[in-house]
C-alpha cells in the first residue's frame, strides 16, 4: 500500500479506511498524536516519540489501547505493508467512541474509555536537499496547554494557510512580541555562538528534534541558552534554525518579507552535519524499541 | 430511528455511520458546528443558529457544502425519521476530506475544499423543571476564537470532566478573576435589577439564549449591562443564570461549593417565564425558515 491506514487493528488503504461518527475525534478533536520519521522500515527515534506520546496521553486523561510494547507490534505490522520504506508515521489516540458528551465518564469509580488508535504511513523522501524556509509573524492565539500534542489544531491551521498564501513555509508565533514557537514546529537560534530555545513550559511543545539539538550542541562546543527571545531578538539572530520530526533543522531565510539569519553559516553546516550523523547512526538500530544509544 | 447520523447525505443509526478517516475534523478538530433543539418536529430559532452557523464557516474559511435553504431541505429530513418529535439537532461542517496536511489548499486560486456536512438528532425531554447548577470555577485556557463555535473542544471536556467529578454541573471560567462564559454555556447575571453580560467579543460564544434573554430584557422592566464581570461581582450577584441551547435559563446555585444568587427570586421567575413563552410562541411556525417574528 502507499498510504497504510490503521484503526483499531483494522488495516487497509489509508483513503478507504472509516471510522465511527461518534468517535469523540470528530465532535471534539479530542484526542493526542505523534509522528516519526521511517527509513528502511525502521523507526527513528521511536522511543522519544512514544514516550512523548504515551505523557500526552496521560495530561489528558486519555486511556491508550495498547501498553508500549504491543503498540510497537502493531506499528511494525503497518510499517510492513507500505510500498515505500521510507516516510512518516502518524500515530493518534482519541478518547473512545460514545454519545456526544463533554464530560467523558460519569462515574468516577469507572475507568476512562479506552481510546482509539489511529495510525496511518506517508511515504516521504526525508532528505530536503537546501531547503530553507520564507516565515511569517503570526500572534499566537492558541490555548495555554501547547505542551500537549494535541488534535485541538485549528489555529495552526489558520496560520498554515495564510502563510502559504504569502509564499512563505512556516509561522513565528509570538505572545506579544515574545516567541514561542512555530505553527508546526520549534524554532531555536544561532546567537554569539550559542543555541537559543524556549524554556520547555505550556507554551510551546517539547520538540524531540529541538532536545536532539539541545543534547548534541555541548558536543560541538555550543552553549544552550534556555530563555524564551522576542522577535527583535530572532531578527538579529546570526542563523534561524526551524525544527521538526519530517524537517528536522531547516535554516529561516526571512521573515515577513526581511532577510534573517544567514551570519553563521559555518556554525549551522556543523549543526545540520551532526544532526545527519546522529540520524543515521540511530536509524538502523535491531529493534524499533532498542533502547537509543545517546 | 432513536439518533438519526447523516454524513454528506447518507442517513444511518448514528451508531452505525461511519465517516471517512481522511475527514479533517479526525486530525484537527477542523471544523464549526452549531445545535438547536425542536419539537413536533420543528426547529426553534433555527434562522439564529444556521447563521451563526455560516458565520462560523466564514470566519474560519470553511465552504458550507449547502446554501441555507437547501440545508433547512437536509435537516428536516433527519427531523422526519427521528422516533422522537422533541430533541436537540446538531450540524457540524467539516473542513473537507484528504491527505492530513496543515494548509487546506496549496493554490490561492483555487477555492477552498467542500466541506462535510455531519448531522445528528438527540431525543430530549427539553424541559428540566427545577434544575439548578452547582458551579466550579477554572481558569480560562482556551484560545482566542471563541467565538467562533469551533469542534476544538478539549478544554470544555477537560473543564466538564473535572467539574463533573466535583459533583457540579457546569463550570464558571475566568481570565484572571475575570468572568467570560463556562465550559459550553453563557453565564449572565441579575444584580441591582438589571441583566449582566459579557461583551461579545473573542472571548466568549455569542450565545443564541443569551442574546434572547438580552433581547427579551427590556420589555420585562429589565435594563441590561453588557459589561465583563469579576468573580467577586458573580459571588456578590443577586442571581446566576446559566444559558445555552439545550437548557435555556438554569439558575446557579453554587460556586466552588458555596450558596451564590437565591437573591431574586421573583425576578429570577419572571425571567425564565417571559423565556417559555417566548419558546412556545416561536417553536410552532409553519415552516422551519420562516423568518423569526421576533
Amino acid at each position: 500500500m502507499k498510504f497504510v491506514g490503521y484503526y483499531n487493528g483494522e488495516i487497509a488503504e489509508l483513503e478507504e479506511l472509516k471510522i465511527p461518527m461518534l468517535d469523540r475525534s470528530v465532535f471534539f478533536g479530542d484526542g493526542c498524536y505523534d509522528m516519526f520519521t521511517f527509513r528502511n522500515r525502521r523507526g527513528f527515534a521511536m522511543r522519544d516519540h512514544l514516550n512523548r506520546f504515551y505523557n500526552s496521553c496521560r495530561m489528558l486523561d486519555i486511556r491508550p489501547r495498547f501498553e508500549l510494547e504491543e503498540l510497537a507490534l502493531e506499528i511494525q505490522k503497518c510499517l510492513d505493508l507500505a510500498d515505500s520504506g521510507c516516510g512518516i508515521f502518524y500515530i493518534q489516540a482519541s478518547r473512545g467512541t460514545m454519545y456526544r458528551s463533554f464530560a467523558y465518564h460519569k462515574d468516577p469509580a469507572e475507568m476512562s474509555p479506552v481510546s482509539n488508535l489511529i495510525m496511518f504511513t506517508s511515504p516521504s523522501e526525508l532528505e530536503p536537499e537546501g531547503k530553507v524556509y520564507h516565515l511569517k509573524t503570526h500572534e499566537d492565539t492558541r490555548f495555554l496547554h501547547c505542551n500537549i500534542k494535541t488534535t485541538n489544531l485549528i489555529p495552526a491551521v489558520m496560520y498554515s494557510q495564510r502563510s502559504w498564501e504569502e509564499g512563505c513555509q512556516e509561522s513565528i508565533l509570538h505572545r506579544n512580541g515574545v516567541v514561542t514557537e512555530c505553527g508546526h514546529s520549534n524554532v531555536v537560534l544561532l546567537k554569539d555562538g550559542a543555541l537559543w530555545a524556549h524554556p520547555q513550559d505550556n507554551y510551546i511543545l517539547p520538540g524531540v528534534t529541538m532536545n536532539h539539538l539541545l543534547m548534541l550542541a555541548p558536543s560541538l562546543g555550543i552553549e544552550t541558552r534556555i530563555r524564551a527571545f522576542t522577535l527583535d531578538e530572532l531578527r538579529a539572530a546570526d542563523e534561524v534554525l526551524i525544527t521538526s520530526t519530517g524537517l528536522p533543522v531547516i535554516r529561516g531565510v526571512s521573515l515577513d518579507g526581511q532577510p534573517v539569519g544567514g551570519k553563521a553559516p559555518e556554525l549551522l553546516r556543523k549543526v545540520q552535519e551532526a544532526y545527519r550523523e546522529f540520524y543515521a547512526a540511530n536509524i538502523s538500530r535491531d529493534s524499533i524499541l532498542d533502547e537509543a544509544n545517546y
